[in-house]
Formats: structure tokens, sequence, C-alpha cells
């Protein structure tokens, strides 16, 4: 059997992952591939750092020259992560014609189309399927098994961070903070969790997904995003009596040729699939015109699923595999897609007020939103103290700017103290 | 744009939904495969039958040789369904050197070996997405994303009439009757419904499954087999009361070279998400060694989600992409996996007895029990009826014979009247 020699960039989490996979299922890849693979180098910061795994100190290098230069390697896999670096050596391998397997949604969602269109020129292949939700195999979903559908919505639970912290919240009843310190514990959020829990990781993921869907380049800037900080145990409760579960989802949508891209806390039918992902598992929901509704549910991180997706493009290459669809390519067919404003998005929504309990606070309230257009489904008030007292509703489809105008009226009623919550609701219709 | 000819073998339900979805994603489907698919042929029985689509007769036809014989006709759509002739016309056709796309999963199930390997001698490519689950797609899945796993359970929900029927039973509290009657009314079951109900569709899916993801071609008829009809609505209720929703499962597991195989109604946590799989939604989660959990979720027939596996199909075979894996091909390697006997299998299991209550039943039921080694997790008792009364348990994971040893001698205790129910439990770990 023939021999394939291979890179790997970076040796932490994913990188040893990668590694394990190789080795504990080296005959079933052999059959799979076709190759026998040797993992000739490893780029890593300190040769001499003392590692759980026994390896050979020859194979490590700390000099990225050892590894462009060498010809014989044929596939490097980029798992160093961030912007910098990690993109520069992509472009220098793809130049020197190895073939390229990355796990950076960082360099994906910024630079893909420059990335592409270089693989594209130097004839190799870039596959990318761990960038996005770890081990589930979302970007072959959408460029090979939907390629007879016209995909019109992705709605998905793509951080694990924010669902393990909420699903915590949910069923053990504590509030966010406590559930965040608990997660850090555990190692599945940072010291610095800000990337997780403000939303910026799933919307890095959204763009790369929304933009191979949608065939038009979609910049995460123009994303709405709205983490889940401020999502209260008291939130949590009301939901639940109104038969939802509140998870952070990424949404993208396309009506008209309009797309629809955000990502917020969301209140979601307790009784739909996506309110029993828990913990840190990933679940992504496409709607295509002609499949109608699939939902991939898994592990979103970890060494051995993201490992799981590596190995698995690393064979793909190997198997000639078709070439993955390119962003750049789609884009540059001035099929432009304009983007809604916040403004202009409907959906279903839950308010949560806190009012005194006097007569007619509740009159007035459904007035404010009777005049600007906005239908109550349900209400549900707690009268535990008189002048504090939570009031919370479901409403029918509106614009978020009917939402806006009305609170913005029930704000300065003398009965309302505040305005504690709003949350999107999805019913996926 | 090159044009290239197909030609549809049955214009029924899924062969419409095939029509369509050509039509009404051309233009995506030409970005997608690089050519425009021209439909030239449609096999039928009947020419002059009214149809609902406008189709020009010309491209009708009852005559299989005006396919086979017409050389410019690249890739054959075997929709027929059934045994017979639809593998003739296949074998046909590869002959004549056409591709071949197939939603028939009698047909894979049972001589999978000899087509795929008529395929590699006539150097045609082989697809059946359809064949399973319809616009899920799991072949896909287990070829190409997890060629770096090692393959250790399928369980899966993979029978849309049984699902629609336990679902009514599970939220409407009707009987299974009822709940037939309804999915025959609504077109989701046969007028008889045997291959459905009794769990003969949910053994061939398996069956294809599960070859492709042990490497070993797996008879259909070496799989343990037991279909809905005696799930009643009381042991619904209790499963309820257990924390449990009851579904179809068919379940696929490996290890250490032995082989678990079988379809029955299960109990499954309702907090998993598969007991949220509801109505003709069909799901399967795959555990592979690398990715842990994985599962997907759709709809598991229908015209236009199988028709998206098929037009999927087809567009793969236009971009030249990676041959699927090829059972006959694994089978040969002598990789001969033992299939355990029913008997051998270890489940949790839930019983259901009908006694009388007198002092000293349950008593003298848990000693028989701890004598076989059948440990009880829990209890419930109905004492409504003095000597009727409904005595339900859940226990610890036993084999099926000492199951099935304790259930012979509690059968005979006096204040036994009959054993109403044994369902196995999955619990997924």
């Amino acid at each position: 059997m023939e021999k394939v020699k291979i890179a790997i960039l970076g040796f932490g989490n994913v990188g040893t992952g990668v590694w394990k996979i190789l080795k504990e299922n080296k005959k079933e890849i052999m059959k799979r591939s076709n190759y026998e693979i040797e993992v000739a180098k490893i780029l890593v910061k300190d040769i001499n750092k003392k590692r759980d795994i026994a390896i050979s100190k020859e194979i490590l290098t700390d000099n990225i020259d050892d590894i462009i230069n060498d010809e014989s390697i044929k596939i490097v896999v980029e798992l160093i992560g961030g912007r910098g670096e990690a993109k520069q050596y992509m472009i220098r391998a793809m130049k020197a014609k190895k073939h390229i397997v990355t796990a950076n949604k960082l360099v994906i969602a910024n630079w893909s189309d420059e990335l592409f269109k270089i693989a594209e020129e130097e004839k190799v292949l870039f596959y990318y399927e761990a960038s996005v939700a770890g081990g589930i195999p979302i970007i072959r979903e959408i460029n090979e098994s939907l390629t007879a559908n016209r995909i019109q919505q992705i709605i998905g639970i793509i951080n694990g961070t924010t669902n393990y912290i909420l699903s915590k919240m949910t069923n053990d009843g504590i509030g966010f903070e406590e559930a965040l310190k608990e997660a850090q514990e555990k190692g599945y959020a940072e010291a610095d969790p800000t990337s997780d829990v403000d939303g910026y990781d799933a919307v890095y993921k959204l763009a790369i997904m929304a933009s191979l869907s949608f065939g038009t380049k979609i910049n995460h800037d123009a994303i709405y995003r709205e983490g889940i900080r401020s999502i209260s145990s008291l939130d949590i409760e009301y939901a639940k009596k109104f038969g939802y579960t509140i998870k952070l989802l990424a949404i993208a949508k396309e009506e008209n040729s309009k797309l629809e891209l955000r990502v917020h806390p969301t209140l979601i039918p307790s009784n739909h699939p996506m309110a029993n992902v828990n913990d840190v598992f990933n679940a992504i929901m496409i709607k295509g015109n002609a499949v109608g509704e699939l939902m991939l549910y898994g592990r979103g991180a970890g060494d051995l699923p993201t490992g799981s997706a590596v190995v698995g493009d690393i064979i793909s290459i190997l198997r000639n595999n078709v070439k993955p669809a390119d962003i750049s390519e789609v884009s540059e067919e001035s099929n432009f897609k304009e983007i809604k404003k916040p403004e202009e998005n409907e959906a279903e929504f839950y308010i949560r007020l806190n009012v005194k309990d006097r007569a007619g606070v509740l009159g007035d309230t459904a007035k404010i939103f009777g005049e600007n257009n906005v239908s109550i489904i349900s209400m549900t008030q707690d009268v535990s103290r008189e002048d504090d007292v939570p009031l919370a509703f479901i409403t029918h489809k509106s614009t978020e700017k009917n939402i806006r105008n009305s609170l913005e009226k029930i704000k300065s009623l003398e009965n309302v103290n505040r305005v504690e919550s709003i949350i999107r609701i999805e019913s996926f219709n």
C-alpha cells in the first residue's frame, strides 16, 4: 500500500485528537483511503514541552520551513487556530503544492475567498469541515448531500459553551454566573468567556454556513448578535410555563432573495427536537425546498469529535473526492443578496415587564401593544410582591420595530417599573 | 453548458418528486452539477393514464428497451420498487454502460453484492442514498463523513408509519387500531400494513446500514424482529410514568466483533432527542469511536424528500464523485462477524403483569426476579380493580434469557393472571 506523508500544524487539543484517531483507527483508515498515512512533521511552539502522548522528538519542529520545504509532505493540517500565522502558513503550504485541511473558523469566515482562490490557482484541495460544529459534518451536508435543494433556512445551536450554561440554568435552576463558573471549571468555557457568551463564536460559524447555503459571501459583521448574559432564571422559568425552552440560536433565512441573519437567545417549543439538545451538544436544522426539515445533532467540539472531521477530510483528499464548494466562486457571480435590517425582521416575542400590582396595568399595556399592531397570545403574572411584579407576554408574529415602539411607550407608564426581557421565539414554521 | 440525458423508471410518488425538483431547482442544479439535465425517457405501465403533471407523451414509454438501447441516456434512475423487474432492469442498464441511481431498499438489502460487482465490472457508478430513510443522507454519512471512525452503534427510527402510529397513541391517548386507521386515512399506511407495522421495512433498511457500517454483508433474515401491534395504551401510559417514550427502534451494535441486530418497540428516556421525533419523521443515531454520538433527523419518505436524495445522487455522479462503498467488496475480505442470538442480548426491560391484588404478590414476583439475577429499578401498580391489577417493572440490565426464565415462573404464580408486556429499554449508553 502506498504511503502518504502529512504534517500537522499545532499539537493542542484537536491535534492530539487527530494523532490518536490516525493511530487507533489505522486499519479502517487504510482500507477507506487506500493509503498508509504517516505524520511526518508536527509544528509546535516548544519541542521540549512535556506531553502526555509518546511521540518521537524527530517528528516535532518549531520551524514552519521544515514543513513547507519538505516536498514529500502532501497534506498540511492547520490546527493552530487564530488569525495571523495560521493564514500565512496555509498560503505558503498551498504555494508549495500541498493540500490543506483546517479547523479554523476565524480564517474561513474572514478570508475564505482569498484562500479558495489560491487553492484554485495552485490546483490543491482545501477542506474545512471541522471549522463549524466540530464532529457534525455540516459542510459536507450542504455541499454534497443537499445539492438538489434550494436552502431556505439554517437554524443552529452551534456554541457548546452557551448551550451548557443554558442547559444547567434550565435543568438545575441556577443563575447565569453560577452556570458560567461550572462551565469554566469543566473546561467548557474560557477564563475570558466573551467569544462564546456574547455570541461571536456562533456568528463566525453562521457566516460560513450561510455563505455556502445561499451562494453569497456573507460578512460576519453583518450578522445581528446578542449574547446570553442577560438571561435570568426567571425568564427560563416563565418560558417553561409557556411551553418553551431558551437556547442560543444562530438563524439564517432567505425569503425573496432577502436574508435574515441573527444570533440571539431564543424561546423554542419544548416539544421540538432542538429543545432536548443539552449540555455541550450542538444541532443544526436545515430547511431545503425538497428535503424539508433536516437536523444534525452531535458534539460540536472536543479532541476526538473535531478530529473525526479533520481525519475525514484527509481521507476525502486521498480518495480524490469532489472539490468542496467555493465561497469566492459563488460570490463573484453578482448574486448579491440583501441582508434585512434587524428592525424589519419578524418574530414572535417573549416580553417580561416588572410592574406594580395596580388595577389597570394589564389593560394599559395591552392597549399600547394593540395600537402598535402587536397581538398577545398569552400572559402570565406572579403577584407575590405588590410593587415588584413580573408580568410576561407571548406575542404573535410582529416586526421588531413594532415591538420596540410598543415598549418605548409601555416603559413610561406610571405602573411599569422596567422592561426586563425581550426574547425572540422560533417556532420552526 | 453540456447536456446530459437521464431516464426514470417508474413515475409514481418519488418519480414525480424527482421530476418536480429537476424543474423547480433547475438553476441551482445546473450550477452545482455543471450539466443541464434532460429527462429523455420515463418508463411507465400505461402511457395513456391521466396524470397531474403536464408531460409530453413522447417522453413516456412502456418498453424498457427504448431506454436500454438509447446510447444517449447516461443515467438510469430506478424508482419502480419491488424485487423482480427492478433488479433485472438495473443489470441491463449497467451492461449498457449506464450509471444507476435507485431508491429500492428491497433490491439493495437482497442483492447489493451482485449489483455492485456488475457496476465494478462495467465501470459505472451505483448510488442508493434514497433506499434508506428518504431525505436523510445516511448512506453518505456512513460512506464519506464518518470514514475516520470505527462505527460502534446505529440506532434508528426508520419507519415513518409506525412512528406516526406510536406518536398518535402517545400524544392523543388513542389505541393501536384507531391510530392505524388514521395513518391509513392520511396515506401514511398501506391497506395491508404488515410490511411497516410488523417491522419488515425497518429490517431491510437496518440490514443496509449495518452492512456498510460494520463492513460485513448482513442478511436481513438474521435480524431479530418484533412489530408494534401488541403495544397498548396502558404500556404507553406506564412508560410515561417511568419517564420513557415508546418508539420502534432499529438497533445494530458491535462489541468485540460480535453484532447485535434487532428491530422492536423500545422504551427510550423522554428527555433524549429521539423521544421528540414525532409523526412520520425519522432519526438515526450513529455512535463512532471518534465522533461520539451523531444524530440525523428528517423526513424518511415522501415525494420531495426522497426525490432530494435521488437528485443529490444524480448530481454526485455528474460531479464524478467518489464511488460509494461496496458492500460486496467488504464481505469478500472474510471479516465475518458473528451475530448474537437474541437470548444473549442484554437490555433493561419494562415488564407489565396483570395480577390479583393480594398481599404477597409483589414479594413473590420480586423473589423470582432476584433468583434469576434480574434486579428491579422501579415498580408501579394501579389498584383500581381488585382482581385485574396492572403491575409494571423497570429492570436493570439483564440478559433476555434471565428475563424469560423469570417470567416463565412468575406466570405460574397463583396471583398472577398474565404477563401482558415485555418491552426492551434503550438508554443510549
